[in-house]
């Protein structure tokens, strides 16, 4: 593609090759962004440059954080015997999203994948373990998502804890709400027949 | 959506409603520049207030330039007395990339749009009319999309113009290379046959 401007063409370079963007929307975007009052551009340069110089890693939990410890983690108020063991930082705020958890949580930042060459050392594994050691943690529930990856982390991490004195369990699995029956993968089905709960009856 | 930071979050916000990017879509982006080397960051900052202190508008076609006129208009290889007029910048590239045009361009920025306020005033009409009286260009071509917006602006350009020495022709209107007759619509299928034009018959 032949562009009018250099300027023009080195703002779509910037961002094509960002996740969902290729050359087109790219485009789309620069052109917008040129069309439009400087403010918007303005607020992405600004908000950019302000997260490359001041976004934090939390200490204990690993999760983006604009102090050393998050607020989660720092809150009083959150469960400090339970920690939610999750992939990435989206898997906090989904599960977060839910309000259905009060503790907190340690991500992992990936999971163990030899064909990709990302080995346990990669993650945030060992750390996780001198957390449990360290405190009072009870309980780690394991929100990995089912997959062949997803299994060899929760197998390896469930090893290294096997002397500690914590209980671990995985996010239930099963048909989700809204999905019919008949697209459901066999295991997946399979699983929630023999993993079934009981119904709570009402009764009069 | 709850952010684990509000730095986090300023970006997301200064990404989500730029064209074709949601909230979800700008988490991903922002995630993504947040765990990749700061340079891929730079260089969207950078590139970004480039444009933002030095894009130019040429002053001949009103196109985006790094110039006060463009590489095209400049360019004097380029047949003067021909202008293609176009809606935007991105039909003047896709234009540009079919390499059949070797005329000068003239950008509208918009339509005639009643329904949305826009009036012939808001386009770079009146400045075409001016460009035609004041120089040697004898033909007008029309590249604008097909449309009751598209019809409007080729009608009140044309009538702009009634009395000057120039032509005006549209694009040719009809069936795209490889695609099936059965799902062009009516109009298009219909306008392809009326104005059919002749075989060229390779004799032996």
């Amino acid at each position: 593609m032949k562009y009018p401007s250099k300027i023009l063409e080195q703002v779509v370079d910037s961002f094509s090759g960002l996740p969902g963007i290729g050359k087109k929307s790219a485009l789309r975007i620069v052109l917008y962004l040129a069309q439009n009052p400087h403010q918007k551009s303005k607020k992405i340069v600004d908000s950019i440059s302000r997260m490359t110089e001041e976004l934090k890693i939390c200490k204990e939990c690993f999760s983006y954080s604009d102090f050393d410890i998050c607020e989660i983690c720092s809150n009083p108020s959150r469960d400090r015997s339970i920690i939610c063991v999750v992939e990435s930082i989206r898997d906090l705020m989904a599960i977060e999203d839910t309000q259905q958890f009060r503790g907190r949580y340690h991500i992992l930042n990936g999971l163990i994948s030899p064909l990709d060459g990302i080995g346990p050392d990669r993650l945030n594994i060992d750390v996780l373990v001198e957390r449990i050691k360290s405190s009072e943690i009870q309980e780690l529930i394991m929100a990995i998502r089912p997959s062949i990856e997803g299994d060899t982390t929760v197998y390896y991490i469930n090893r290294q804890v096997e002397s500690l004195p914590v209980k671990i369990s995985l996010i239930a699995r099963g048909i989700s709400f809204g999905s019919e029956l008949e697209y459901a993968d066999e295991f997946t089905l399979g699983r929630s027949i023999s993993e079934r709960i009981p119904y709570q009856r009402h009764r009069a």
